[in-house]
């Protein structure tokens, strides 16, 4: 289908910055109308990966940080970073395990989803984590995670409270409200 | 309480670059362990809007378009960005008619999300329009768009088979859903 071929052409491109988790590259392109102009365009090197501890009694865990690039503290489901070469739900349980201290017995990939695509291709997979065992959370040294665990219902209040503003736990939280709503998840 | 105060410290700060959207900044920090290292921040200099359109019939409309930092075609929500001293409102409702010709008489501010917020500042602010009267599209000329109406059940199957990928769209799907399972919503 014709919409499916790239109506945009680069001309030129430089890159600007590069560190271990991004690096920024400025494009001179002609835009879909064949008009120059510039396009800034971030890439992420690694997948996220977001996770939802669901227990049998339909508690979640979620993790509170202080997110530097918002300066703001920020609610949100366990979330990082997977390696190059990892597999995402790899990455996903060690993250879960370092964040909260779980070992989850049952991993169903929820959905996956590009976060910020007019700038970027950061894009995250979620999980649903079930079967839950407690072990001792190994939170990275970059990191100063305040754990909380708290029934679902409650997680859906912040959502609708507006206090969970993070891209990936409001529509994990909202996912798991649907499978809950159409009953299609067992205790 | 102790977690709303930054544990991160900033020890010097350059901007690498610029443009009309975007600018990044490479931070030298101590971590909130105190260690030494650096975090490269994106900070965007509009507001994003995403704007779900349902008509009486529960039908709504998607707009498709090539994304540039993706290098794929994507179906998402009406989206667009602010400028700097608009209110969203303002900017959601001229999105709404340049991307689908559509003015609606009644609109409800959703919620607030941060998008990608590991690295940058980016927020979007999801709006539910109804009471829709269809004008004439007027498209960016950067853009190029492809303009779809359809059931809102079709659309959560375009988000269930994994066809819409996009953070904004994913959630404020997801969001409508719920108030129609809810009984929230009424022709």
């Amino acid at each position: 289908m014709s919409y499916h071929r790239n109506p945009w052409k680069i001309l030129d491109q430089e890159m600007i910055y590069e560190n271990p988790w991004i690096s920024v590259t400025e494009f001179q392109v002609l835009n879909p109308s064949g008009g120059k102009g510039i396009y800034g365009k971030v890439h992420f090197k690694h997948t996220a990966v977001g996770i939802i501890p669901l227990d049998r009694e339909f508690n979640i865990y979620l993790v509170g940080q202080y997110r530097f690039p918002l300066n703001r503290f920020s609610w949100e489901i366990p979330e990082g970073g997977g390696n190059a070469e990892e597999e995402p739900l790899i990455a996903a349980k060690r993250e879960l395990l370092e964040e909260t201290g779980l070992v989850a017995g049952n991993w169903t990939r929820l959905f996956d989803m590009h976060l910020s695509n007019s700038v970027s291709d950061e894009s995250a997979i979620i999980y649903l984590a079930r079967e839950l065992e407690l072990h001792t959370a190994m939170p990275d040294e970059t990191e100063s995670l305040t754990l909380k665990k708290m029934s679902f219902d409650e997680a859906v209040g912040m959502l609708e409270s507006g206090v969970i503003t993070d891209s990936m736990s409001i529509a994990a939280i909202q996912h798991v409200q649907l499978l809950l709503l159409q009953g299609k998840l067992k205790n």
